[in-house]
């Protein structure tokens, strides 16, 4: 039965209010930020995490952060915005969506020359409201394009949380789980764990569950079990960065389920808003890994599980090469090999 | 650094010691059994784990009970040593070298018509004693054999734990890390973690430090990353259970290893000893895979990860199908393809 939902980030009064996702399941809980630094922070430490999700945050950091720039004029308060641009930008490198937000706002703001300082303000927090409304109008029309392609009664994989809790609402692919769902209520979806972070066990088993729709979890090591017991009919996953090409970075282990899709003949798509798209990239090869702490790897909640001064590392993104993905389900339509012209036309749609 | 090193299993007098795997690397502390239902009990809840360990355990477990069985007369004695037999047998089903184990002991028993109780119980713990004693040297052959596979400061995965604690002493897929270490200082090891009861990042990790051999831990998830980057040069996995054409049972996600090392065109090594090799099997269809408790995914050290009420799936094996395989090391040499015949040739031997 679904169940009521809180959405990973929202406005509270004139505060950011972003729910702790490093506590769910077990704890539903809302950190109020009042200053963008406050908004960076959850970023960074990953209370609020997924490439959209985080790109609405950033844009909201933005709002968040133009009202408390002091400033007589408009040019001090482009050139201190400016400076605030940058900070939000590089909170976290490996997702698209950050600086998509941030340009976005930012060329609104320079690329307007009469507005005095606070017509800017109104014009920066609209663009925020715009963007976060954007996101969730698109990952409803990803989900109604993206369900064409899941078959009647199919065992549905997914990776990491690409869920609501990655995006402003809805989710990319798990909005394309929900319209698939409302569709034919005979699918079934298996949610890969997805270490060291346990987005899957945490985030996504959540929402489906909070959703009314069947889930079970799986490590991220059975994925080959399932596929060649069958159990596996279709791969949906979100994506953090698209090169121009349409090779994905993903959360690490995607390349890994793609591969594997791959061997035993299953459709592999990539479910994301043209908003991840780095047209400036010709291909995977320079997307940005970020690199986290070893400690997520060794620790778990805390505590040691491996031994005392074990190296580990712990890349938090791969890149899948397009020739694995069969198709990038976006707002505008399904895209498909080539993948490159498909993109060009996308965009400009 | 070398350190000081505690077998997985062991007699401290006429009790079987056996180090509690569980608790590890936090914690070496010994259960010391003297009955064969507490051996059997630390086989269920994996305090001891790893097929040859299991095996030299169950051997143990029989001599333990033998003396404690009540009989006047061998005849009284060999009917309750079968039952004894059955109960062990039965511990864990896929590891092949429990009932290889069980079966050698029962059938010296059956097979012997002139020895009295007392005598029977000299053959048996005899035995157990000679099953530990190969089971080691088999190692130390396997490690002999299979550094000659491994190319001059290779990065080397292994998965699970395939060492010294999964066997009497030493290890398969450890043995080989270990001797090809000794011939040369300069290969590192990537020890996956595992998920999840995490034999990776707990032992492999642990055995390899005290072993002074350079190891990484990494997610289970970014095996494919790692090859695509060319960090891996070959791979050397355990097995539980070998089928007659080398199908091979082993930890859930050898397969998916074995998949991608295909695709990267790495060489996939499966280290064990003979009595791993079930040749009533044809194929790795026959072969029993262990299901275990969902809680095992669900939670973490008690704690629960994954919303309540979660469903998961814990398949504590998986099939590696001979195409994998580049070749099979065992203590009388590493068997190629066609492996039906290399195998048959390697039991005559």
């Amino acid at each position: 039965m679904p169940q009521q939902w809180l959405p990973p980030i929202y406005w509270d009064g004139d505060a950011v209010a972003i729910l702790d996702q490093r506590l769910l399941p077990q704890r539903e809980a809302v950190i109020r930020c009042t200053s963008p630094k406050q908004v960076v922070a959850a970023i960074k430490n990953m209370a609020i995490r997924g490439a959209p999700a985080v790109g609405v945050a950033g844009a909201m950091a933005l709002a968040l952060g133009a009202v408390l720039i002091q400033a007589a004029d408009a040019r001090t308060f482009k050139s201190k915005f400016a400076r605030l641009c940058r900070q939000v930008r590089t909170a976290r490198p490996t997702g698209r969506n950050l600086g998509w937000a941030v340009d976005r706002i930012h060329a609104l703001v320079e690329g307007n020359r009469d507005a005095d300082v606070p017509r800017l303000h109104e014009l920066i927090r609209r663009e925020a409201d715009l963007i976060l409304a954007e996101d969730v109008a698109g990952n409803v029309a990803i989900g109604s394009w993206g369900k064409t392609v899941i078959p009647r009664g199919a065992g549905i994989m997914t990776y990491c949380n690409a869920g609501a809790l990655a995006t402003a609402d809805y989710g990319t692919a798990v909005g394309v789980i929900r319209a698939a769902f409302d569709a034919d209520p005979g699918i079934r979806v298996f949610s890969c764990e997805t270490r060291p972070f346990l987005q899957g066990a945490r985030l996504t088993v959540y929402e489906l569950m909070k959703a009314g729709i069947p889930v079970t979890l799986i490590t991220d090591n059975s994925i080959g079990s399932l596929m060649s017991r069958g159990m596996i009919d279709v791969v949906v996953v979100g994506a953090d960065r698209i090169a121009a090409n349409g090779d994905t970075a993903n959360k690490i282990g995607t390349y890994m389920a793609a591969v594997l899709a791959c061997t035993h003949g299953i459709p592999f798509y990539v479910a994301a808003p043209r908003s991840t798209i780095d047209a400036s990239l010709p291909d995977g090869d320079g997307i940005p890994i970020e690199q986290r702490a070893p400690k997520e790897v060794t620790h778990f909640n805390g505590r040691r599980v491996a031994p005392q001064g074990a190296a580990a590392l712990n890349a938090a993104f791969d890149v899948t090469p397009n020739k694995y993905i069969t198709g990038i389900i976006t707002e505008v339509g399904i895209l498909s090999k080539p993948f490159g012209r498909a993109i060009r036309q996308a965009l400009k749609a």
